[in-house]
């Protein structure tokens, strides 16, 4: 088979691609036929991050389905960043912007936790779980980020996983700057990053934070964050001084030169 | 003239403050009047880089107009962070958000710039200024960004003042990790940084801008970022290596305890 045109989308595809044949379901059926109106043949690219990036033809559709051949392998699977965002949840528009950028920026798993002045009660996860994987297709992650059950601080703090240090972006002053204490203690292993609502953390939740034995401390500098910026400027920031001495992006499927 | 209760808003006023009276415009004594319902008597904050900041008391409203007493000072005029962002506008709830966020990360100047594959074309000077005023209202800054006029780039480098540095976000990968690189140069004095249109930036303009005394090339990682998520991330590292040795936010405004 020729190699036949250019990639029209990339779709992340939780099942395994080392399959001679894919189904796909009916919101992606009618986003390939509908939204960006392609033909059989036409030419998409499948990933996960068990299995890397594979490209595959439309083989047709059906009333909510659709059949892709997978063709060649176009990327490995490889190491991402085991890097969660703990954050006390905001208002619809602006989480789904923390979920799209923080997806970006490259973390595994987002915890959405209410905090004593969080002033947001309800959570769609799988609503963040779309946007997380619509974000994950645009940005050539091979991943899309976990999006694990909302809980109170303090139960997600009972149940933490100790082996995982947590950073504690408190906006308090309680903390040493991020760029002199990151250096410090190192960034290896899984980490976490933890954010507080547009109250703040409560003075109780920083002091008993505190004494956690996987929690540092640390602050975003002398500005006034919003909730959202100050995920993302921590979530930039810490990739910044772990994790990216690795390389440069890969060739964009939207580049152009 | 007794304490007289809590301050309900905060609002940039360019004129000086060291006055006995201050007239608001139209949209300023709407804005207290209908949006906040205020009365007269009601204490609001307002702030400059020149002055500072002062309590004020709402003397009366009149058809488009409002006029405040001045009284006490709250905080003294303080040197802010002498950073530009330098960018390939994007679309206009993006463009809204950078500037937001920016503004929050302790920008001093926005310059839109127009580069090959930037796909906007027009700006809105005044709302993006606005947008800076309101962000900073919300951020306990003390300036608003000033936003200069949209460029080509071509046109912007021709009259760059070169005692600013440029920091290039390059994410072809032709500059080291930030990180590493920031160090070195050191970040003293005046910096800007400049980011891409989402189609990046043509090889052309990025051999141009290298060739540069005052541009350093950076990358920001291995991960693909949008537009408007480079420009934030750069931002945030940026301050951290910086100018975030200088302590921990003023108390907030909405703060709760």
């Amino acid at each position: 088979m020729e190699d036949g045109g250019r990639i029209k989308a990339r779709l992340y595809v939780a099942d395994s691609l080392a399959v001679p044949t894919l189904g796909l379901d009916a919101p992606r059926a009618h986003y390939l036929r509908h939204v960006l109106r392609l033909d059989k043949g036409a030419r998409v690219a499948v990933f996960n991050a068990h299995d890397g990036e594979y490209a595959a033809r439309i083989d047709g559709f059906g009333k909510g389905w659709c059949t892709l051949t997978v063709e060649e392998k176009r990327r490995a699977p490889a190491p991402e960043s085991d890097l969660w965002l703990v954050f006390a949840p905001i208002k619809r528009a602006r989480l789904d912007f923390v979920v799209e950028k923080a997806t970006e920026l490259g973390v595994s798993g987002i915890w959405p936790v209410f905090t004593r002045h969080t002033a947001v009660a309800r959570i769609n996860v799988e609503r963040l779980a779309l946007t997380g994987i619509e974000a994950a297709e645009q940005s050539e992650r091979l991943s899309a980020p976990e999006i694990f059950p909302p809980a109170p601080l303090d139960a997600a703090m009972a149940k933490w996983p100790t082996s995982r240090r947590l950073l504690l972006c408190d906006e308090s002053g309680g903390g040493g700057p991020i760029a002199e204490i990151l250096p410090r203690v190192g960034t290896d292993g899984p980490w976490a990053i933890l954010t507080g609502p547009e109250g703040g953390f409560a003075r109780a939740e920083l002091d008993a934070l505190r004494e956690l034995p996987f929690v540092t401390p640390v602050g975003l500098g002398p500005r006034v964050l919003r909730a959202d910026t100050a995920a993302l400027a921590a979530l930039a920031i810490f990739q910044a001084l772990a994790h990216d001495r690795l390389g440069s992006p890969p060739p964009r499927f939207h580049a152009q030169s």
